[in-house]
Order: structure tokens, then C-alpha cells, then sequence
């Protein structure tokens, strides 16, 4: 009966695009109202006059999540963002959200009404109505699944694969302080951990804790692209690291990019508290992650316009596919890009992150 | 930092719906192509001419399946189907669905390519496109998210809340079957766990666990509303067990009905089961659950249309509120009905089952 076949191959010999590439290989498309399926940020599925796009996560404690210093109200907060971010990512504005909970007996109702404050004021902050989910029960801790839709005019789509050679390379906010904030919580706990009587004193420590905690998507550049009549040519949300979700445009556009690293954007709090922690500030904007800013391409005639844009920096170039991806540094060398990404596999080429 | 608070309400106290209805309770609407949220089978949302209907469920390993008796094949395919139900039983027709997993490392690859093969499979039975999902890692055995869309014509869009005084109540297929399949596979888990040298012999019992391990949904009866024009006034699928999934059409429609219990359709292989096992046949039938059929009610004038369709039984009839919910038994007697449904306290009222 028991139909665990000895284990033959392990899912972390393929990596995590090669799993989701082998499974859906398969896949077939029967609905001529599928515009995009798996392999961007969103899927993309066609409702007369625009496009309505899908995104999906799955979030389980203790691999994207701890409790320990994750307040339930700022994950219910954040749970919804990154979804958002995702709609965001292919121009389009969310309208719904379905959020469905599996909860163990440690979670008692004031528990989940915490986590519930939190959805709501993503809602209201975002003007996302809450339509549904499913709620039920689990052998162990909290697993969450969130879906965002939203909607956006057909002309207006944005795909990663758009980018094209010459194309202007930009990037919203700043990077690596939600890696940083991340990496002080874990210090923290581990210090309480093996000390309960401490108090931790994350005063100092605000602003990079709560591009951990609690991070927002920019609803607010997609609102100036649409105002100064801007399509970016190719846009992602910046969640596995700038140097991964670059290669994920330059693979879905057939394309190369170099990027400045001294056009970086990288706040102080930032770079001190990655050398307090012997890190290279640059790399932990690289590969750190979770920052949910928009990386986005536009064409050289859109560049006037950018320049105005505020909180968004320009940092280097579409090139040909054949020159690679390349890291121009301050000190004048030329490296090529690595992305190391998140370590827990999470999919980023199913369209659903 | 640790915020487990000490346990103040257990969950359980309010019983599945009405933790939902207090989590849910603050929601707020903001967007006018919101139709209808939580509170159906699916939510509904305005897309220019027609609706669009959305619908999510959660499922954990060793609460909503177990890996000891179900395929992953078969899993893939049932996890999608449940979905596929919840979609027809707005009266839509799917069109696009999204599958999620966390898997832990006991999962190869080929297991996984295993549970895709059925979750292609139902996409090829039903016509409905695979768009995305995440694939993540998880700390203990199997989760499952699956979202599924579809379309529905504005004016044909069927809730439960339309029912009233005087509609003819109807059912499709038959019932308990899928219960009876659980409770079979079960025993024989038992008996191997005991003793695993025994090799279970379910060859006569075929169409029970069929029931259990590869369900179907009710394409043939919407296509057939769709040829005949009936518009059912309210429709539900069977997932929890005829009696509570009446309750929930008798809540939302704010009437009563009436069953009549030697019109329930069982089949003789549930019958015999029943009684092998000490169970009443019409109890399995009223409770088992997880038969995804379809309950729905009509029109007086649409009597003749479903008298000739195939598969459909009429089983009671709508009364007023005041009357409540009745079993007439067969051997004369007026019971009121009472809903036992699945423990794992599954959500039936957030629009998502």
C-alpha cells in the first residue's frame, strides 16, 4: 500500500527552476484567454477589454517565516505584500486577494485575529478587497497561501521579457536592508535564545527592521508609470536579490546588462550595519532579497522622464546577450554577476512569486 | 520577543464557521468589480461582460490526505477536481488553475512528477489550464494550494442563496460512496500497519475507493443546464455531506427544505458497505461528505427539463424558514435534520470550498 518508492532522485539536484521546468514541461494550454501561464511574476489571462493577472504563494513557518520575532499582525501584513508585489511587477493594479490559513492547536483565536489585523490593513492600505481563502487545520505550525489578482490594461502589460539591447536599467527605494534586518533578528534570537533574561535593543535598528517586518510594494511607481504615460519595457519585483531577479529578466529577454555598483542604491543604515556584520554592503543589495522593489527596464526615450521619477535610480544597461551579465565596481574592474538567491528553493520562475 | 501569547480562546470553541465569521467580520470593500466575497462556494468578480469566479483550498498531509492509500498521482488529480467542483457549482465553467506545493525531503523528483501527472491529467479532462503556482520547501510532509478561476455569463451565475418556497430540491450522481471508500482504506491501513506482510484485496470494492481516491466533478450536468437553459435558483457541491451543505443553501437562501430519505441516491455497493460496516446507509449518505456532486434547486416551472436529465434525482423540496430542516425517513417519520460534516473543521462558508 505504502506508495513511498525508494527516493530516487533528490528535488535539490535540479535546483529550484530545473524542478519547476521538469514538472510543467507538460503543461498544455486549452484556453485561448491564457495569455501568460508559468514564467513570470504573474500569470497573465485575458477578460475582454484588459488583462487580469494572477499571482500565488505559499508560506510555511519555519522556512519563510519565524515566530519568534515575527509579530502575527506585520506577517499578515507582509503575507499580502509580496503577492501585491508581484501584481505591481507586471504594471497592473491589485483588486482581490484570497487568503486561506492551515493552523495547529497552538494558535488560539486572539492569535488569528492579530494576523487578521494585519490582511486587513494591507487591504485598506493597498485597496484590496479580501474575497475569500480557506481555513483549516494543521499537523504542524502555520502554513499560508495567498492569491493576488489584479488588473491591467492590455497595451500596458509588462512582461520580464521585454528588455532589449540599449534599454536604460533602473531599480526603485534601496536594497539589502531587509537581508540586514533579517540577519540582526536571528542574532537577537539566538542571544535570547541562550539568554532569556535579555531585553534586545532594536531601537537603533528601525528602519532595517522594518523592511523585514513589515515591507510595502510601490504601488506608487506603477501610479507615476501611468501618470507620465511610461511602460517599462521589462519589470520584476527585486525578492530573490537584484542579481538573481536581473538574470531572470536577461534569460526571459534574451539579453545582457551590466550594472554600476556605485549607482547601487544602498541607505547608510544599511552599509554600516553590513560591515558591523563583515558583509560587503554591495553584496548583500546583490543577493540579499525580500526588498519587494520593482527592477524595471525602459526604452532611452523614456529617460527624461525617469529622471524625475523620484525614489528610483538609474544603475546600468541592457547589452547583448553575448557580453553576459557584468558588475561594473567602484574600483573600476568588471566581474561577472552571480546570484545566489534564497536557499529555501523558492520558485521564481512559476510566474507566482 | 517571543509572541505566543498564553493561549487565550481555543479555535475549536467557535467551531469552523464561526471562527471564520469573526476573522472575517472587519472586511471592507473597496473595488465595484468585487460581486461577491466570502460566504459561497466561490467569489465572484466583474470582468467587463461576464463574471469571473475564484475558488482556493489548502490541503496538509495527514489531515486532508494520506500518503498510505493515495497515489500522488491520483492526489494531483483530486486535489485539482475539488477545486474544478466548487467552480460548476457557481454554475461556471473552469478555465485556469494554480498549483502550489511544500514539499519536505522525503519527495524525489519522480514522486512529484508522479502527483504533476495527475494534476495534468485533470487539466486535460476538464480543459483547464495550468497558469502557475510556488513550489517551496516545507519543514514536515506535503501542503497543497490550489486556486482555480472560472467563467460564468452574468445572468447565469448560481449562488446559494436563491433558493425558495416551493423549488424542487435535486441532487446529481449518488451519495456516500466516496465515505465508504475512506472508511475501506482505513481498515486496511490498519491491518498492514499491523501486519505488513498482508496484501489488501480491494478488487470488488472498486467503485467505493474510486470514489474516495479519484473523484470527478459535474462538467456534464452545468453543460447540460447550459443546453437546456435551466438556471438552477441555487447550487452547492457536496463536500461536507448532503445534510450540511443543505444547511448552508437553507442559511444563505433564509428558508427551510425537506428530504426525502428513500429518494437519496445510494448505490447498492454503498448500501452493502454500509451495513458490512454497521452504518447506516442513508447516515453515509447524509454526512460522508466529499462526493462533489452538485445540491442544487429549481424553479417548479423547470420540472419537466430535469425530469429527463440523466444522472439527477429529485430529493426534497424548499419550505419556509419557520418549517427548518426535515428528514422524511421511510418509514414515515419527520426527523429534523441534523449536519455532522468533516471534524477537520474545513471551511465551508468562506467562499473557498
Amino acid at each position: 500500500m505504502d506508495n513511498f518508492k525508494p527516493k530516487f532522485t533528490d528535488v535539490n539536484t535540479l535546483g529550484e527552476f530545473g524542478l519547476i521546468e521538469k514538472l510543467t514541461k507538460d503543461t498544455i494550454k486549452y484556453n485561448t484567454s491564457t495569455i501568460k501561464g508559468i514564467g513570470d511574476d504573474a500569470a497573465v489571462v485575458n477578460y475582454g477589454d484588459a488583462y487580469l493577472v494572477m499571482s500565488t504563494d505559499l508560506l510555511i513557518e519555519g522556512i519563510h517565516f519565524d515566530l519568534m520575532y515575527m509579530p502575527l499582525k506585520h506577517l499578515g501584513y507582509k503575507a499580502v505584500i509580496v503577492n501585491l508585489s508581484d501584481i505591481y511587477a507586471m504594471n497592473a493594479v491589485p483588486t482581490q486577494i484570497t487568503f486561506s490559513i492551515a493552523i495547529s492547536s497552538k494558535f488560539s483565536v486572539e492569535a488569528l485575529e492579530e494576523l487578521y489585523m494585519g490582511i486587513h490593513e494591507a487591504c485598506r492600505m493597498y485597496n484590496v478587497d479580501l474575497i475569500g481563502g480557506d481555513t483549516t487545520s494543521s499537523t504542524k505550525g502555520l502554513s499560508i497561501s495567498v492569491t493576488a489578482m489584479g488588473q491591467v490594461k492590455k497595451e500596458k502589460i509588462t512582461y520580464r521579457s521585454g528588455a532589449k539591447v540599449g534599454d536604460i536599467l533602473c531599480v526603485t527605494g534601496d536594497l539589502g536592508a531587509a537581508y540586514l534586518g533579517l540577519q540582526i533578528l536571528e542574532r537577537e534570537k539566538q542571544l535570547y535564545v541562550s539568554n532569556p533574561g535579555i531585553k534586545p535593543d532594536l531601537e537603533d535598528q528601525k528602519y532595517l527592521l522594518e523592511r523585514q517586518l513589515k515591507p510595502e510594494a510601490r504601488k506608487d511607481s506603477i501610479m507615476y508609470f501611468a501618470k507620465q504615460g511610461i511602460i517599462p519595457t521589462a519589470m520584476i519585483d527585486v525578492s530573490d536579490g537584484l542579481a538573481s531577479d536581473l538574470m531572470h529578466i536577461c534569460k526571459a529577454s534574451d539579453v545582457g546588462a551590466y550594472i554600476e555598483e556605485a549607482k547601487i542604491p544602498i541607505k547608510d543604515e544599511a552599509q554600516l550595519m553590513a560591515i558591523k556584520f563583515r558583509l560587503d554592503p554591495a553584496t548583500t543589495a546583490l543577493n540579499g532579497g525580500e526588498d519587494y522593489e520593482l527592477l524595471f527596464t525602459i526604452d532611452e526615450s523614456d529617460l527624461e522622464k525617469i529622471k524625475h521619477m523620484p525614489d528610483v535610480y538609474i544603475i546600468g544597461e541592457i547589452t547583448d546577450r553575448k557580453d553576459g551579465l557584468k558588475l561594473h565596481t567602484s574600483g573600476g574592474n568588471i566581474h561577472k554577476l552571480k546570484a545566489q538567491g534564497w536557499n529555501h528553493f523558492d520558485d521564481e520562475t512559476t510566474g507566482q512569486n
